[in-house]
């Protein structure tokens, strides 16, 4: 067990929770904060877990930067807490469990972010998104970035240029989430999902959930090239096969890895 | 008139229907099955035709690949069968004709992919749509491609991550297919919706569906650069010339092609 | 005041107002209207003003291309008109302010490639959305790609093959605009979203608008290379400075741009 001064991480069965814990910071993303995260989400990724969950201790799920720790900054140390808070994003992509967003309270900015990189999120009613920097002095370049491959561009602009907060119902209706239940159904509707998400051969799971990121974002035939590549591999590995066998078998598959 | 084995083709006017014929297997696409439905959207698309109908006999659209012609191969097996499937999406694509999957029961895997690839779908009120690898062993590395060109990141996800099926009702929220009618109308919704989608000019037509594809998924500007080029030869073909034509003498045109 | 024939330009405070005024055709795009809303996009953009509404007089929004100009143009003068077209969307994305279509009536081929191009929209509840060049004989290649970029791919499909009229209410859940709302309150509408989202500080703010286009459609890595250096920079700026001491300052922001 690693010791983190910003983040609780507990591993509960094939589920590696891991919570941001500033609350008095609102779980502002302070270059230690984001170290720790990135060090967690690291480790559970070299873990035997199938799914990691990402949540919030406190009145919210994130607030963002932390613009004490920003404020002081010159280019070159700006340049870098961004460097780190998108290693974070993208590690988030590229592990081989499933991640979840756990979403209460506000996420905002690169809280946003956050919820826009995880494979999946859940949130809770009364939970409210916002990329606020356009109405301040510091517009939300990066946390844009997978907002716009989650929503629609009218949508992106409508909260880049306005930052207001949007409402967990609307960010539903515009694919920013997966599901929204009441506050109180929060944790049972992640592991629920969590579970529906996770079943199967971990190893094929992890190799899919990496191709997809890898072909997003390109001409159609480009992502072609690169998943059929992978899946004709796939094919030959040993989930595949027992997957295969078991099905014309007729009985349970019993997953190698 | 082609013998096919697996599928069954029959023009009626300016409509070519191509049936897939396998209800035994669920109309899984074995290659036998991909070659001539490839060999049928080529035919197809030689001919004058207008507009194309692809659906399924039997309980369901499609269940994908075929897991009986799949587990024996080995790797340049496999890798020719998934080149097989592509193609077939890919002409899909570019055949001059306006293609429209009529979707019942299930479409699954390939078959989901099979939807996302058409222009446009239509689906029966009790129709879903599954994309299951990812909860068995073989991971929806290619399906997910169109797929993920047409419903929004964390919905495309959800849908490789859980493998659940998803409901008519939530496919059309999501945009994967253009309407979902009660079961009886199937037919006719088609028919209705294909007779809107094959007005016009049919070289102009063509030529705008495969444009289409050609700059879907590009940095805009890019996107401009091919269209731009097209759609100024285009004002010169006989298909452009008359419409303008018609228009400003207020009189019905009469398409040359 | 720069004398125009085909559109009216009005300052009212931080906003320019940019009416199409060729009622008599429809608001039409000819390449002398084309380039009237060109020169005054590009005024406005070395404005001081914040927002810009781009709306119609008469009866429609904008009807798209002029026939009566198109139809006499060889090859080399459609490709100009197409050119000065693309040139007008290109810079309505890259003009420092924000912009915003008011709808009303019909917004038609290279009318509704405005709205898709404006960065927000807001429709009246009577307005409808047309790519009517499939239905004809010169295909909406042009006018396809920002609409591509903003709705989903199935919708996009069925606007430019069936050429029908989408109503403002499809048109909002589809993302191809933001509001929509009673026809009586059209100019409401459109004020107090542009107050929303002109706040802040101006240069970041533009710097966050022309940084979120050129970062679209690119795989998101590349985004981020994008979006990363440029937010890095931001961060210096006097905007990002002032909003960040008021913030830790508690105190009201004054903007220095």
């Amino acid at each position: 067990m690693t010791d983190y001064e910003h983040i609780l991480v507990k591993t509960e069965g094939d589920t590696v929770r891991i919570t941001m814990n500033r609350a008095s910071r609102r779980n502002s993303l302070s270059s230690e904060h984001l170290a720790e995260l990135l060090s967690a989400f690291r480790a559970a990724g070299s873990s035997d877990a199938t799914g990691i969950v990402l949540g919030g201790a406190g009145p919210v799920f994130s607030a963002g930067h932390d613009f004490a720790d920003v404020a002081s900054r010159d280019l070159v140390g700006v340049r870098a807490l961004l460097q780190l808070c998108t290693d974070l994003m993208r590690t988030i992509q590229s592990v081989p469990q499933v991640v979840i967003a756990r979403v209460h309270g506000l996420a905002t900015a690169a809280g946003c972010q956050l919820v826009a990189s995880c494979d999946l999120a859940v949130a809770a009613s009364s939970a409210g998104f916002a990329l606020p920097g356009g109405k301040g002095g510091w517009f939300c370049h990066t946390p844009a970035v997978p907002v716009a491959r989650t929503i629609g561009r009218k949508r992106l602009m409508e909260m880049v240029l306005t930052g207001d907060t949007v409402p967990a119902a609307v960010a539903l209706e515009w694919g920013l989430v997966n599901e929204v239940v009441p506050d109180a159904e929060l944790d049972s509707a992640v592991d629920a999902l969590l579970a529906r998400a996770t079943r199967g051969s971990r190893a094929s799971k992890a190799l899919g959930k990496q191709t997809i990121y890898a072909q997003l974002d390109r001409p159609e035939a480009d992502a072609y090239t690169i998943a059929l590549e992978v899946m004709a591999a796939a094919a030959q590995l040993p989930g595949a096969r027992e997957g295969m066998a078991s099905f014309l078998e007729k009985r349970k598959p019993v997953w190698p890895d």
